[in-house]
């Protein structure tokens, strides 16, 4: 089986750690043992730069819409060029925390910036990279945002309105209707039975790929 | 006369920061006294976080083309939608030391990234925003690299070889030249005589905007 490029997808208290984990231990019954993860907006020092910026924001200076979608680019496209690719050419699986569905979804759908205008922006700079597989954690914002603030402080994404989480989740959801490899688990279950749903449905796309 | 947007380009030590003094003072003998100075990639607080990655680098990680093109965008869709437009509207004249035409010029022409791509990304973020004037200094690379190494040392984007500035100029010449609201101004002669030549390419502009 060649490399591939997994990404996991979905709102704050999604479950994406915990998938993780469960993806990597699956991987390895499977003999994969080469594993790069990755994160995003970050994975290398410069997007890691860039995620703190966004994250945190800059004291009394608001990041416009624009500013913060060309920054996520910007870092996706360092983390594509000097991380992922080169990765899955030597024959490593990779296996991200968010990719580019996020923005289509948290800058699209969230901050309602134009779909014309994301989805040139995607072409323009990734061209035709595209991950593998998406498992997508579907989760309602009032559970998600509950995981979430049960961990701690929540940063200036995480402080979005409930409306905004709605908006980003319908996005998630049309995207995931209208494309093969993005696969939607329901993860307002216990996170139990998440993770079993996980399984299945990994399992089921690796058997296909052999 | 209506609030303008003056974009000051060139090559490294083609002597923008003078024809800025120059303009300014041209301008306050028009009676234009509320003037707003931006330099690019710059200007905001975020701005100059994003200047400074690009100019300093990360140590062992090589920032990619598209990457540092990105972040240039993100930093001139910041000052112009928090600084620049906001400053027109109030009926302030903005002077800038660089804007589109360097990213055209620089990494279009310099770096060789595709032009369609350049225009379309151009087009995309920043939609028909446009300089009312650019006054692009022409230098050759010689020249210009001589003036600035005389002025201490050189940042990442200086320490570039002189093919890269070649193709750098031979860019802000062909856009120049099909490009009414780009005036060329030869700055490899003396100082003196840029400043002359300067003033009166200015002045007639602004003669023809009353």
């Amino acid at each position: 089986m060649n490399a591939k490029f997994i990404v996991i997808e979905g709102l704050e208290g999604a479950g994406k750690t915990t998938a993780r984990d469960c993806i990597v231990e699956q991987l390895r019954e499977q003999g994969i043992t080469d594993i790069v993860f990755t994160r995003e907006p970050g994975g290398t020092p410069l997007a890691e730069q860039l995620r703190n910026l966004i994250k945190q924001g800059l004291e009394g200076e608001k990041i416009t819409d624009k500013a913060e979608l060309l920054m996520l680019y910007a870092a996706r496209v360092q983390l594509v060029e000097t991380v992922i690719k080169p990765a899955l050419a030597r024959g490593a699986w990779v296996v991200g925390d968010r990719h580019d569905l996020s923005s289509q979804a948290y800058q699209g759908g969230g901050r309602g910036i134009d779909q014309q205008l994301m989805q040139t922006l995607r072409d323009t700079v990734l061209g035709d990279f595209r991950p593998h597989l998406t498992l997508y954690l579907d989760v309602t914002p009032e559970i998600g945002l509950q995981r979430a603030r049960a961990r701690g402080e929540l940063d200036r994404i995480e402080q979005e309105s409930l409306n905004f989480f709605m908006r980003t989740r319908e996005r998630y959801q049309a995207l995931a209707a209208c494309d093969d490899s993005i696969k939607t688990i329901d993860a307002s279950q216990p996170l139990e039975q998440v993770t079993m749903s996980l399984k299945t449905v990994l399992q089921a796309w690796l058997v296909e790929q052999k």
